[in-house]
């Protein structure tokens, strides 16, 4: 079987590696797609992600969708032949944080294709992987497995919609339509939003929105006058920081109505912001981090398996495991990109 | 009678003016002790706070405890000798914040002693001066009415208090020692915090939060090593920032527990401030903004009059109104003052 | 013009009375369609309403949508031709309840259609009515009057919706399917319920209620075997009661998840309800009862306007006031009717 | 070493067992006090503890402190000597309860001096018992061993206090003034409640409670005229129902103010109760049940220790486990017992 390895910046082999076999309560897949995200993109280009660095051949990938191959002894959940979502959480259940009922937090979290933890927990940019009975999700209905791959980062979506509380009626916007922000339009619709304004200072990801549910979308890069964006969306009750940057940051703090919500779920700059802090006192404002997801995925594959929300508008290809630094290329070119998958080829 | 103008920067001055009659529903107050905070002291100094700049000659104060020197037609809550804490916020009714149930985010308050408003609403610097009954709290103990003042600056920390949520049980942090951090560790124990840290870069301060009840105190600028906060005080789950230092908000965004609560009290500096705020998403933290008060001023003024909670560690003395300038510098030094106040004279 | 009073206990009249002018803020409403709700039914046929009592002729109804006949002075929010929905609050905005943010509390309530208050609030079964500005919402769409006229109903769902908190993923659980039930389906799916199920023990709500969305609907009185809920829909979230009958408060007890939520919104007998109350604690449940609705109206408005809900399938018929107690009474039967109305008439 | 057994309805033996020894992860603890509940009563008395009957000879026993006696491999939490709190709980940590961070909802929760599961769980009326390390809380002070042993019906008061919410500044009503009424006393004056009115029918119980701290005590039984618990405590914020009387439970629903909270602590007749429960809805109230607690063993055991509550008034001796028969129907007297407590004897 093919396996994606990283073994440093710009520094990516596709391996031929034996197929596992799985042993009692474990489950092997055959990959079906393998999202891109940007944390994939930060190990492949510099071979780190944040504070996470690569010390031995990693294997990227944490969203993904793939068919049961095999199961171990006393696997029930799942048979050879279904089609699943891939959860790649697997926190401790006995920390503080899961003991709270918020895993997301857990001080031991095992997270696919990840760096954090030595050895590292290697992902899905592979064609087969084991994988725990209770981190499949088994999807009975016939969408494809591209958008079954879609359940992790609608998971990050749902997991910020609940840290905003009842989105019923309220006003939203959202800074940033790349991927997430667009789940996160998917999301807040869901959740009964009122109105969803989302911004961005390219075109491409803002068509995307408005074919996801938007009903406004900025380019915030061309604003009239002043370019204040309450000019233009109001005041919403809630805000959704979703691109990353301070100056997205800024403009939520200034825009959500006084007593508002904002929600921080972009990664920002290591090295700090510069940001109008006070106005979190002024205007009385609630700014909630969002990390990761807990307590949501299944109910983010389902959504999905029964298009109680459409995520094909955020597609944008599946490529074979062969052609990944290639996609991975693709994937950060947000003018013509969405969501780049990896598939485990012919 | 006697009142304090202040007709600009550092031009303050005691005038003989006429002694208002009260109208219907309205209360003739002589005022008991007005105590001087630092927004008294900005428009004193600079001949404004903030955005706010004097168009016309102010009386600053909006602290302040009184007698009841005569009643209007219809008022039936006070009677002539009364002793009341004034309340200084005097929201619209109508609007969204107050229908909200936020009054402190009214669109139109009018707040004592302040020029945001214009003509600016007068304060409490003055012998004399008129108050409606609603504004009015009487107090039938014998606590002294230099205590009675204290109400509006318990009522701030008892909104951050309630800004915070349960606190039952909970460890608190306080960055900032003056008197409102002094209040906020009033606040805390009374809400049942079983753990009180409070820190400050002066000794005079941390000595008075300790005869307040603060369980632990900490000068920040004499932490030991790499100066983490956490090495001294563990993982609080719940911060006040108070102080408005940008340090001290950085350290409550790293000492918290992750999914912890930091709530901002203190005013930050108008030009922003450079802050690792990534930390919000990756600890998954809820930072809060705590603006003035709402609805929480009569159980300030019951606490005190009942001294469940005991501010007399934090008065640092009553100036008559023709020393006003004395005292509003005697209150800007933090080594040696905490809540100095004005009284109307012999 | 024509307008209905109801005199006593099955008396109502349909009396020519003189055309009001509209006073300065205040707007003349022609009656767009009027729904006929319980507490109008309980004034026809009972002369009283619970514990209010007819004390003088009442012109009953307060679900009603009308066109804009006329406006007296300082009105700008609507103009003659438009159509409005009727907000039939009028809060005091002084009391505890409308300061805490809760006016649906408000002690001293005027409520269109109701004895609570003498004189009487009279309502909406009338040609023409006088109504605040700030009680008339415009509609900009073209959905029909019939369907404006829900707005009313789909709030008190929405308060109901929001009284349980975030639904997003919920599985929710509705008894009974009347008008109210199926606005509460509704409501659950446009807050992102994840499953609605709904009882009742009359087959033709249930099938409206599958019109507007529920995914499975129950014959409570036809359940198999030893009849317990939880077989057939699992263990919900959350529960609404909907029906007011004292069996169906005791499934939703039994039946919704440990720690689950139930919300009382149907009116239980005053008479009292044998309950197994004991199960609130030993399942640790939160019963929160919902009474009218606070603050969502222009949501609801907003909601049917724009058709993000369909009430079409719960309409059944506009007639004219001439024809009151024959519509009053088809209201009645719940095999043939769900939401019956009143209309000017040719 | 002794141990009680309960055979039977009002067949308890003393029986004389071997001492075991610790395995890893286990402590040794030598009984120090062993407070009696109703549970316990009830296995004496009745044979059962409403669904739970005894299948075999059953130790009672839930609420404990002790000595550390010796401690098995890999145990570094407590060292012999050491005095203890017991904790009771011992859930599963997997289940939907755990995961959601409300242990006390455990599916599969195992709980000292229970017939809930089988083989039954035994407690701790007996001389020497097994604990894992977990369950034991170490106290550094030198409150005494009767008093460390009310860790456990304090944190059931500590967890209702929770299920309330934040009651800083609160006006509260507790029906019912036992022991576990007396805690809730001590819970809400912690959490900062403003006025705490207590209630009973019996006096020893309320002399007690005012001893606690309580505010008000209330014979409701001695209530003048229509005897209306409002007239004489106004309209509470928080009702803690904690009698298990149904005529309690509905002076709570009409007494508490509109939009208020009762929280449902005490044990209900089986066979359920005739109750207005339309005022849930009328009065927009929320009825949360409180079942055992989860999160708070060791803020009560830490409390206790701190004397930051002092439950001395409470305690009314601690007798020899020979004695058990003797204490329990002691225990059962309300005019004269409060919490009786078995000991290891001489």
């Amino acid at each position: 079987m093919l396996e994606c390895q990283v073994h440093g910046a710009q520094d990516l082999r596709v391996v031929d590696v034996p197929t596992p076999q799985p042993g009692p309560g474990e489950v092997l897949l055959r990959l079906g797609a393998a999202g891109i995200c940007g944390s994939d993109m930060h190990y492949y280009f510099h071979g780190r992600n944040g504070s996470f660095v690569i010390r031995e051949p990693l294997v990227p990938g944490h969203e993904a969708s793939a068919t049961v191959a095999a199961t171990g002894a006393g696997v029930t959940r799942v048979k050879a032949g279904d089609r699943v979502a891939v959860n790649p959480s697997r926190p401790c259940g006995r920390c503080a944080g899961c003991r709270e009922g918020r895993e997301n937090l857990c001080a031991n979290m095992r997270f696919l294709g990840s760096a954090s933890v030595f050895p590292h927990m290697h992902g899905t940019f592979r064609e087969f992987f084991l994988m725990p009975e209770s981190q499949c999700v088994p999807v009975a209905t016939d969408v494809s497995l591209a958008e079954i791959a879609m359940s992790e980062p609608f998971s990050i979506a749902l997991h910020s919609a609940h840290r905003a509380g009842n989105l019923l009626g309220r006003r939203v916007l959202i800074t940033g339509s790349g991927t997430i922000g667009c789940m996160m339009t998917l999301a807040a619709k869901l959740g009964g939003a009122a109105h969803v304004a989302i911004t961005d200072v390219v075109d491409h990801p803002l068509a995307v929105a408005r074919q996801v549910g938007a009903d406004a979308t900025v380019r915030t890069d061309l604003l009239p006058g002043d370019g204040r964006l309450s000019d233009v969306v109001g005041e919403p009750d809630v805000a959704f920081e979703v691109s990353g940057a301070p100056s997205a940051l800024a403009a939520c703090l200034e825009t959500v109505r006084r007593g508002g919500i904002v929600v921080q779920v972009g990664t920002l700059p290591p090295e700090g912001v510069h940001l109008n802090a006070n106005l979190i006192m002024a205007r009385e404002l609630d700014v909630r981090g969002s990390f990761r997801f807990a307590d949501v995925f299944e109910h983010s594959v389902r959504s999905i398996a029964e298009r109680r929300v459409d995520v094909r508008p955020v597609l944008s290809g599946v490529h074979p495991l062969t052609d990944a630094v290639r996609a991975i290329t693709l994937a950060r070119d947000k003018t013509v990109s969405m969501k780049v998958q990896l598939g485990p080829g012919a």
